[in-house]
């Protein structure tokens, strides 16, 4: 058993918080493994976090390198229990704040992020905020899709942000009730992989609310690709004409999802950094 | 609105956490208030844990003076919240341990350390846990005492451990449901200032598991004064002849209670720093 010190930087985007671990070479942290980010993100044993971002050039691992030419920096993102996970619309505002604010990049302008699900381009906006391109949603035949929790069934769509979303509008957001559970749906065969819940109210002209129940961790904060397809959802069934842009309130802050001319969506937000430390992991 | 920066250094006790902030003279983070206690602990927006333990002087302070010439260190104790606390048998294990790892104290035998609860004394064993003395329990008059929750009811005894609790023995620790809400009893007025609620079970000789929900709080991972109110209870109900000894498990790991002669109660227990770091805090 030997010890490893790793610096870190946390932030959090609409409360969904990441610990930022430096490795621009890859050489400090190639063994950042799936115990490792256990033991970072353990919210009480560990500094604690919704997950990891290495922060590592493209050109120094095999996941990078198809973007070697086109992105400097590649998001290699875990999730708290230590999975790969692919994208993550909230870290990657935080990931492109770090990078401007420890001066990895040019402060105008945008940047692009490489991460396992493609390339995304992430805007530096005037006010701070960060825009990021979330991708063309897709919206799987779902006819009949329903969804419950709390023991209440409303109709649903299925949208398809690169991951699965069911997107019910309901009455009030505590009608879910506490969404201990993951929702239940059927026809079962629509999401035989699991699927990521949202609860969506509207609050105004193009102003929505929504809760989300992520597959596989529960109910959450923030969840960057659920508002997008709560707001793609809404737009689809009101025929509205793009461009247009909706603000959409999460529980821990408000994201604001426009839909583009080509079908695209665009997800601005905030990301703040909070704090940066060290912690020392033990090593199997 | 001006910032300050705040070193921390993180650490547990059966998995209660709190951010211990060095300020030895009283000098560096006199204005540490509620409102800059509730950005350190946010768990989302800050580093997060369930309480800070400023580390001062007894002689810097207005709490601590009482103390000058018994206890060099002041444990300045505050919960997530923002509010005084006045002792935790969790934190004040973290408390000494982070006194000898930092050389403020020397490492052999026992340190007294200065609460807003009285003069706790602390000693280092030789495995590396520490024990606590936490005085001697109560029992107030509780005949008749009953406890609910989860849909369910036992007879419970009320102990006095500097605050109140609550002791049912249960079937099994699953029995009281997910405590999500404060457990019920009756009658109401043993407790009028609300109560922490422990549910046991006996696992073998001088053995027993706990769960507890902390009054203000909700459930949480390990209660010091909790698992001394549960081994307290059981070994008057058994009759047991002191000096005697209870392992006591708690969901964050385990704590040995020792009943001694003298009718006083030691708590001996791990106590682990896991990260050090800064924030920069907003003040109003």
């Amino acid at each position: 058993m030997s010890t490893s010190t790793v610096a870190w930087v946390k932030g959090h985007g609409t409360e969904n918080d990441f610990l930022l671990v430096p490795d621009p070479d890859g050489i400090l942290h190639p063994d950042l493994d799936a115990a490792a980010v256990r033991q970072l993100c353990d919210r009480r044993r560990g500094v604690g976090a919704d997950g990891v971002l290495r922060v590592v050039r493209t050109g120094a691992i095999e996941d990078g390198r198809a973007f070697a030419g086109t992105a400097e920096w590649f998001m290699d993102f875990r999730n708290a229990d230590g999975s790969v996970g692919e994208m993550c619309g909230n870290g990657v505002r935080v990931f492109a704040h770090f990078l401007r604010t420890s001066g990895l990049v040019d402060g105008a302008g945008e940047v692009p992020v490489a991460t396992r699900a493609g390339l995304r381009p992430v805007r530096f906006e005037a006010d701070g905020q960060l825009t990021v391109g979330m991708g063309v949603p897709g919206f799987p035949e779902s006819t009949g899709l329903v969804m419950s929790a709390g023991g209440r069934t409303w109709d649903a769509v299925a949208v398809d942000m690169g991951n699965p979303h069911a997107v019910a509008m309901v009455d009030d957001l505590a009608d879910p009730g506490a969404l201990l559970d993951p929702p239940v749906w059927t026809p079962a065969e629509v999401f035989p992989k699991g699927v990521n819940a949202e609860f969506a109210v509207r609050r105004g002209e193009r102003h929505l609310a929504m809760r989300v129940h992520e597959r596989g961790v529960g109910e959450t904060r923030s969840c960057g690709t659920g508002a997008c397809a709560v707001a793609a959802s809404v737009a689809r069934a009101d025929g509205v004409t793009t461009p247009a842009s909706y603000r959409v309130d999460v529980p821990g802050g408000t994201l604001t999802i426009a839909l583009l001319p080509d079908g695209s969506v665009e997800m601005t937000g905030p990301a703040v950094l909070t704090a940066c430390g060290e912690m020392d992991l033990v090593l199997g």
